[in-house]
């Protein structure tokens, strides 16, 4: 079989980190970061959630915009709609991948390859990188890699206001 | 026919909205965003436009970045000039797109796909996301998708300073 | 042969710019930017050096992170180490970048392009364009493309802070 041409997109996403002491549950790249056994208040601080409708998950968020402008399906705010009441309310970023690999297949499409930049202070996702990867690989159901910068205390992502993810994707058209 | 590997680029664009009561016309993602009918001041300030020498489309600079890298042929800059007297002065963004197809195709090169995530707080581009698709795929010449997301009130373009724009692109050559 | 589908990887980096009269040699893009002649003190600034445990060359960083992120060979990080004592510290981007793709050749995959798009007021890349695509493709071994815009005096590239790259690379395996 002659491998078709693939499609390329783009995508990015920015949230802010909750107030501390929000008691909002941290996920980013499809893991959840639980507040360390035995961490201070200052060290819990620093996993606060990331606030959203849904979870927040900027990573997921992000390669979900870029598989779906690879296929010219729309966008996240278009699949899974804003605010409280949207249907994406509260979900798990890699449960909104799979539906939106579902909602791809249905179309015809299938993911190739996908990476996902994560900026930001927190969580280190080095030190969790290979999970992070099976977690959105298993939910796009090809290769997704993950990286991870700062921006040296610059700008919002740097003064630790919140976290930004840059995504893009292939995906062939059966 | 075996397709030929298919190059990658990768465009960013930012620009500044013009001052309130600047009376500039909004154009953005290859669309004019006319003030609605019977708007007041401070709505109609939400249809301000985009500083720059252009129209400030910065989706449609993005975009030509793109493009001119996935070719090897340069960037906006280097084909339109800088400065009020450029050769891309007072320019929409989708002619400056469809003179950058023709040089493309002169070096015998043919946009494959493109995909461009606009990143700020206004207009509000999912509102007319399959109208900017059009309009864009158009003077590109092939499916060009357009995702929409913003700071969560973070940064210059959460602050509603300006807006910016990340795309990428995929050329084959002939 | 039938050629295989590439796999794609983004990155990202940014770097602060170094404080006057620091002395730091300035290296972006896989080039050195020397003061010019005769440079007064306010001119000699703007070729400040940037600050990193390497050069903080942040387009052959980002270029780096999308390589890597298309093989699933991990990031900047995991390969160079972070810190003083790391591996590539004192490395120059493009000594980065070849040992990026030795890394990439021994896992069996090979660059077929790649693209960086440089955010920043200084240095003026468009004035070496061609020169940073020689350095950067030889490193690589495939065609790089870079492309140079401002963020239009917003935000921390814009305010003269630091200096931010957006890269994305198609690696083929073997
Ligand atoms: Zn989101
Ligand atoms: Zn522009
Ligand atoms: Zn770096």
């Amino acid at each position: 079989m002659i491998p078709a041409t693939p499609m390329i997109g783009q995508g990015f996403d920015a949230h802010r980190f909750a107030e501390p002491g929000s008691g909002r549950p941290l996920w980013l790249a499809g893991l959840f970061w639980p507040v360390p056994e035995g961490a201070d208040a200052v060290q819990a601080a620093r996993y606060e959630g990331i606030e959203g409708d849904s979870d927040g998950d900027v990573a997921a968020h992000a390669l979900i915009d870029a598989l779906l402008s690879a296929a010219g399906l729309g966008d996240i705010g278009s699949l899974f709609g804003v605010g409280a009441d949207a249907h994406g309310a509260g979900m798990h970023g890699t449960d909104m991948l799979r539906e939106t690999v579902a909602h791809l297949t249905e179309h015809g499409f299938t993911p190739v390859s996908a990476s996902v930049a994560v900026i930001g202070n927190r969580p280190k996702i080095g030190t969790r990188r290979a999970e992070a990867e099976t977690a959105l690989s298993e939910a796009v159901g090809c290769r997704v890699s993950v990286t991870a910068t700062t921006t040296d205390r610059m700008g919002f992502t740097g003064r630790g206001e919140g976290v930004a993810a840059i995504a893009n994707a292939l995906v062939v058209r059966d």
